[in-house]
């Protein structure tokens, strides 16, 4: 006899540990997007996402697509990769780092991931011991965040400075390190404020790390999309100041996000990483998650060869121009300020100043109102951790930068204070 | 000015908790293939490994990856993809398992994942609040154990009986469960044994998932690869009884494990899950978790069109004749039983006979020394929960087995008990 299903009782229920860990870009996304006005005939405008690839001037090489066909035809790569990677795409990345860092890498120091989500996941995984704690700035990019809170490893928040050009403020830094402290994670290019560290302040950030004792993960996700002044330098060049975990993907400079190919290399010339079973336990947390497929780690080689001076630097120029575009027009708008022209990857973060606007309580409102109004999608700083401040990509055709501008400034003139509307 | 290395105090350490969970297929293989004496000029037999497609017999059709390079060709499907998988693949995906259920999926009830290892990760995740467990039968596919020993989920095992066909001891599993129990875990065709469960059986499953309130998590990776006398029946088919998350992945049935695309799917006519927060909390770590590559993803409907019955026969044909050849042969062996002829997947347990063999102290001993002596790889018991029992793959070229076989009898015939070295 089946039972009465009202009496049927399930003891199953929502991880909510979970549940308030995941905050994430996408999710809160998905929250602003569904307060869009799906009568609105405009097209939507998307400065909300990191993802230019689905507009035709970010349109990715046919050459890497080439060699993605290539390996897919020849039907060798169809079965398991080896955990750590396909050894020839670990070759060719650990040659390709190695290039700009006064250190051979070998492809030992490399492991492949699904793209850089997972190499965070994978870092996160073998950090979390009880009582451990990582540095992580604020703004950052929240999956940092996520990971360590599912996993339970503490995170202490550095400060950005936006007057120096969103460095690092390694004063605070050294007061909030403690003997538990075990590693530092620096963005450069920076996601999401769109800067690039000096040399000067790299080598900085090193040797405060080797005074607190602990290793560097520098997230390079945005590695060479460096288009104002200061070149990109990888943090791989101090590894024998501090180890540094380099973390990269095929995502931004190879205009492939959706081919979800990542990367951890190690640049240690003195060894701790493996001495101090960093190494082992990367090893063990890879022999127990997911690896990318074999078809696109085995593409690896054949795309870095493809990769010509003049595909980056076209990107470069794309690129550089959004970025003065968005700037300038942006600090026209009095409810909002980029305080620094971006030089690098394809990010902005911009200061709402609510005290010029009517009835717009906080940036999660404001993100949410502009989305029903004027059809344009901005990611709220509160994301990233920077409340009242909004995440731009200028990622994007220079016609929508345009558009979505207009469309803000159209905003900010129905919802400015009655004594300051006036552009 | 620098410290003085030889000074240099470094905080981070080794994760020991990471490390003691992470037992895997892989890893037990890593330590066994150690032994392996490289100067055997004969081609190593590889029993250990559950990886067909590398063998001509197993590559997989033309058609698939015809399909795969069409949505790679399409420069479509570059960019990142929706978090719960692209929608089309989703649709086709729901459609092509309501096919032999008697609900209606719909895409909301299908969640893509790398691999169906990622698909594990995601939901003992999910499962992971303080307090709770899930049942595991004993043997059972190492990845399960793994995760939960790292998201310190509690795991109780039960047995499956070799007399009974290794049908699951339906009055363990009910003497186990406890008001914290949330899930059982079924894999069905059964890795690693090689059996199909019945109707009749599958059906008790469901009722004592219903009688223990707790949901059924049914691990098909291998559905539709049933070559013996009892026909696959997905779990699902019992939804409205408990409910079914579904694991399923292109691995098996299409030959392309390298591709990493596996899905999890809810059979729930009654919506229980969505009521208590299952689906909530899989979406929450999907959202920080890695996705499957967007081409891939996207070449599903393509590729589930195109999967022919003739392609599937085929492959259960090799699959049964393979089978034959092994049970026949191995129960030749006196140091070695197998107790039921494989149904299903390309895996069998056999039993280790210690009592037959002089100076081999258990599983792993065995292992090591046949890899040693005889260039074949086997997967000791051990690593899937029992311990002095073997598991054979026989997804690889029939000429293969027969070679294997026949060394296995030369390593048994060494190292017999004087009494009873005698074929």
């Amino acid at each position: 006899m089946e039972m009465n299903r009202g009496d049927q009782h399930w003891n199953f229920h929502s991880n909510e540990h979970l549940n308030k860990s995941s905050i994430s870009v996408r999710g809160t996304l998905n929250l602003i997007s569904s307060h869009l006005n799906t009568h609105d005939p405009r097209p939507i405008i998307y400065f909300g996402r990191a993802d230019p690839s689905a507009y035709p001037s970010f349109r990715t090489s046919p050459l890497f697509v080439e060699s993605l066909v290539n390996t897919v035809q020849s039907f060798k790569f169809n079965s398991y990769p080896f955990t750590y990677g396909v050894l020839s795409a670990r070759r060719a990345l650990a040659e390709y780092y190695s290039n700009n860092v006064p250190y051979q890498l070998s492809p030992d120091d490399v492991f492949l991931t699904v793209g850089c989500t997972q190499a965070i996941e994978v870092i996160i995984a073998v950090l979390a011991r009880p009582g451990a704690n990582i540095l992580l700035s604020r703004p950052s990019y929240p999956q940092y965040e996520s990971r360590a809170a599912f996993e339970r490893l503490e995170v202490r928040n550095f400060d950005l400075i936006p007057e120096k050009g969103w460095e690092v403020d390694l004063d605070s830094v050294e007061a909030l390190a403690d003997n538990n402290t075990v590693a530092i994670v620096i963005i450069n290019p920076n996601n999401p404020c769109g800067s690039v560290y000096t040399y000067q302040h790299l080598k900085e950030i090193a040797e405060t790390a080797r005074k607190l004792g602990i290793f560097v993960i520098s997230d390079e996700v945005y590695a060479h999309m460096a288009f104002g002044n200061k070149p990109f330098v990888p943090m791989g060049v101090f590894g024998s100041i501090a180890p540094v975990l380099t973390l990269g993907s095929l995502s931004k400079k190879w205009c492939v996000p959706g081919w979800r190919l990542g990367w951890i290399l190690t640049t240690d010339p003195n060894g701790i990483l493996e001495k101090h079973g960093i190494m082992e336990s990367m090893k063990n947390y890879l022999d127990i998650t997911a690896d990318p497929p074999t078809c696109i780690q085995a593409a690896i080689p054949q795309i870095l060869a493809k990769t010509s001076d003049e595909f980056v630097s076209g990107l470069l120029d794309l690129l550089r121009t959004n970025a003065d575009i968005l700037y300038n027009k942006i600090n026209e708008i009095p409810c909002l300020t980029c305080p620094n022209k971006p030089e690098g990857t394809i990010l902005a973060m911009v200061k709402l100043n609510l005290e010029h606007l009517e009835g717009i309580s906080d940036d999660v409102d404001f993100c949410s109102k502009l989305v029903k109004e004027e059809s344009v999608l901005i990611l709220p700083g509160v994301a990233v951790g920077m409340k009242n401040w909004l995440r731009f990509s200028f990622g994007m055709e220079r016609s929508s930068i345009e558009d979505g501008v207009a469309r803000l400034k159209a905003f900010y003139q129905r919802h400015a204070k009655a004594n300051n509307h006036m552009l």
